[in-house]
């Protein structure tokens, strides 16, 4: 049997993975990043074959890694983790440097970074897992703590999005969290509450192609509070 | 350049990962293990090429992984962490259920369990990746926290072990942590102290063969304090 809430007892970080050059940028939040190795010092990614990120990696051989800390702007959230970068330039407004192999470093709400360059790409599945060695790493701020899926999930109420490793149908959960009574909604990409008693619109009434007027993440992704 | 204080912004959770059988059981503290797709469920786990657990990972095409909360006894995670299964079977007076696959899961101190069956076995350098997919997972207590790497470090003051993909030669970071009055030395599995004041031997006279009268550590895993 498989219990769906023990995957939420595992730990993880929640960070920047970015690609792309100067003139296209893209990057996606991801919960899969970790060392693999100490000597060399080698990290892996696990990105959806689906994200535009994936096909960046793929193109420039390389990633950077921004480690962000738990206060993180909702903004910065939906932007990369519930928005495509096929549809815009993440990059642009956004504080970023450029590493030594060329790929964006975002710098917003960013305590350390990590740049490298990929020497294996495992096919995972769904997921493109890639193999990165160490170029260059910095630490920017030390004051702060860095954002963990568990403080995401359990003080900002968010969730996976899909493409995520670690994504899981609602459905698959006991629905305890809903009660009958609630006439919230929340979004869960950026904490954004949708208050029935407040709008013109009931929250069910909304079309389909609504999205959070704050990070633009789907009406789907808003849960019940 | 390589700033290594920029990893300890990483995240990860502290799990056991064990395998083997009826007779021959084996497990080691892992911070590295994780998602990597959800549909499928797969998960991946780094192992150092040298464990023993390795061996019985590749022996068994399986695993098991034992989420073990913040307040782990320091018996437990010496056991696991700083000890090799190749000289004694680590599986002995623990509390264990074997799994479908026939592999150990330990059971003390851990909050939920999971079992994996190897489906890829990926060569990263030292360490082997064993990309699992899930046959099991179960949640034992969700009252406790899963404990974390960060917790380890800053609340238990440990130290990764050499075998592990995070280890730092503390030589690459600056020493700030050891100041030139102290007389005290901690144990970075068990937290033991050894107090060179109601001692009758220095800690710096002791043989390098002295290990942890607690976790039996080796001296040179302890830290001045």
């Amino acid at each position: 049997m498989i219990n769906f809430e023990a995957f939420f007892k595992l730990t993880y970080g929640l960070y920047i993975v970015s690609s792309g050059d100067k003139n296209r940028g893209g990057g996606f939040i991801s919960n899969t990043f970790f060392q693999v190795t100490a000597e060399p010092p080698r990290f892996a990614s696990c990105c959806n074959k689906d994200n535009h990120t994936a096909q960046l990696i793929q193109e420039t051989g390389a990633f950077s890694v921004s480690v962000i800390h738990q206060n993180t702007s909702a903004d910065l959230i939906g932007r990369f983790g519930y928005k495509s970068g096929r549809d815009f330039n993440k990059m642009e407004g956004m504080q970023v440097k450029y590493g030594e192999t060329g790929v964006p470093i975002v710098l917003n709400d960013t305590i350390a970074i990590l740049e490298c360059k990929v020497i294996q790409t495992i096919d995972v599945g769904t997921h493109w897992m890639f193999i990165g060695e160490l170029i260059q790493s910095e630490l920017l701020d030390d004051s702060k703590e860095a954002l963990t899926y568990l403080y995401y999930r359990e003080v900002k109420k968010g969730f996976a999005p899909k493409n995520a490793p670690t994504y899981i149908d609602k459905s698959k959960l006991e629905q305890k969290e809903v009660k009958a009574t609630a006439k919230k909604y929340k979004c869960t990409a950026c904490g954004y509450v949708y208050d029935d008693a407040v709008e013109k619109v009931k929250f069910a009434d909304l079309p389909d192609s609504w999205v959070c007027p704050i990070c633009g993440s789907e009406k789907e992704d808003f849960i019940e509070i």
